[in-house]
């Protein structure tokens, strides 16, 4: 299995509705830093698991619509804790709704799965993987 | 698949039996900065893997137990090289335990499968993942 | 010259004011990860540079203070825009009166001066520096 | 399943063929910093997974047959880019062909798989993954 | 003194004159993480040491003006060793210049001092720092 | 100024005198990831601040005569406690040294000042810089 990874970040303010929360119930807010992982069983004829570059710019275009927002005004995540895990598998939707529109270009739809990692601190991380459908 | 990790550290003396283990033979130490993830299919109804606080307080108390002491003179390791991977073992079958016992929340019950990984300099690391019982 | 080095964090949410900031003038937030080193010309009697284990008590007790919070709401900070480096700023003054308190212990008082660097993301970052009074 | 991974380096010049690669056409080099993770289900006697003095060695003396080139002359290479992820695959292929010799010792014999990982940058990586036969 | 850093990286290839560089006389390559520090004893009316995001774009548009080159051919640097020290200061070089035609903004005119710092692997850097003229 | 770091680690056991040293009194161990720094004014002949390869090989020398002891049986730290900054200066003794001795080359002549910095864990590092005399 070959797998190429690009990272970028967002910054988002959020709380987070339950006692199991504690002082994160209370408006606060993160840094994202993502990994994003895609992976397949061979390369394509260029030698590729995907256009690099092509990754690099859809990750930014996913993020941006995320950056620099407070969550509890984005009406898509209302009633839902956006935790970092669930973070993830937003992210990991979008990428592969991406996919699914070609606009990593033809070697992406080789992707068999892809990860999706975020870390929200230098001790602690989530991530959502899963195979691409 | 989703998954969450946090991170601490213990520093511990020991020594290893083998030739094959050359001047680690000596006694001498080790910093095991420790990334402990746990993984499960599904988010529970807080949105979360599991309690992201009580998993860090789970690994600091189960860490606090091996810091500061001579793994050499520890009763339950005699015989034992308490190699980096074998580490990575003992803190997944403690943390498991930990799980079981309930000490990690009722969300951690849904907990499919954990990995301890231990990065003991900036190039070598150890790990260990299975399936929770 | 001496120094020491301890980490942790904070996650807040925060605006800023001033077209320069561009889309950072909406809410939004940050996760700051801490570097507070201290330094001096000599060791004391311990052979330590401050007492290590005090040092992170008294860095995750000044960060606590500020963890969880929407720092537009933080009286203290009214009409100032709370970038990554004023809060470097304000940590520093709150350190450096935790020294003059004692609070960091004996060994502490000998410090000649402090940086505090804060991490904003993997590619950004933020210090003040300056000697202590 | 247990894992030991060990780090190290090596730089080279190459350029890509196909428009897909945009600047990257061009004559330019990389630094690949390597991880290579053995996996296998159980210890061996000493408590290890494999010696890590060797896998050192041997990662060592597989990347200086590559470090301080130009991709482009090797005449292995010919025709392919040498991309991050064919790279992985290259040294996967060389790692465990130094396996099947016994240059990593008798007890790497039992590793069964074997994942080989290049971080190009602190924003992007590749890796390749597949079970030793 | 407060101080901001920005990281981006470029890829290029080279070789050295010298018998003193050992394998690194053949043409090879690197890629370098570039940290650019800027320092200032004071922050401006809008709390900032400079445009952050301007600094960002100026880091980018010098690092492209590098990337993706075979620095061997790159006339302005014909008869030198680029070594990473030397490519520090070029980098530093081409920051003050950008600060000096109001690049970054006004606010960063109030600049004292730039340290530009190039990672060339997980082991080793260089660095050059001094007054902005 | 100039600059040049290289990092390599070594792996002790030690233990602490004193109250304030609480459970770290016990013998215990670390492992610190070495970042030695060289400072000069400006480049020799070659573009260089040192030989980058002498100085990894004198590092690792100056390391290995520490690398896997126990430091609690080194005769010429009897009735010191080896902290992290007291063993920052130790090896800056060494390396400065080592300078005078011409182990480093010619180019080593010219730097002014070294900075070792000792990373005893991910939260925790200490240093000792000063002038070569």
């Amino acid at each position: 299995m070959y797998s190429v990874s690009v990272r970028d970040h967002f910054m988002i303010a959020h709380s987070f509705a339950g006692e199991i929360f504690g002082p994160a119930q209370r408006l606060h807010g993160a840094t994202f830093v993502v990994d994003l992982e895609f992976r397949r069983g061979d390369l394509d004829a260029h030698g590729i698991v995907v256009d690099i570059g092509r990754a690099g710019e859809v990750l930014r275009a996913t993020l941006s619509d995320l950056n620099y927002r407070n969550l509890d005004d984005v009406g898509e995540f209302t009633g839902r804790n956006t935790t970092t895990e669930f973070l993830a598998r937003v992210i990991f939707d979008r990428i592969t709704a991406a996919i699914g529109r070609g606009d990593l270009g033809e070697a992406a739809r080789g992707v068999e799965s892809v990860r999706v990692t975020l870390h929200e601190s230098h001790v602690a991380s989530a991530a959502y993987e899963a195979a691409v459908r």
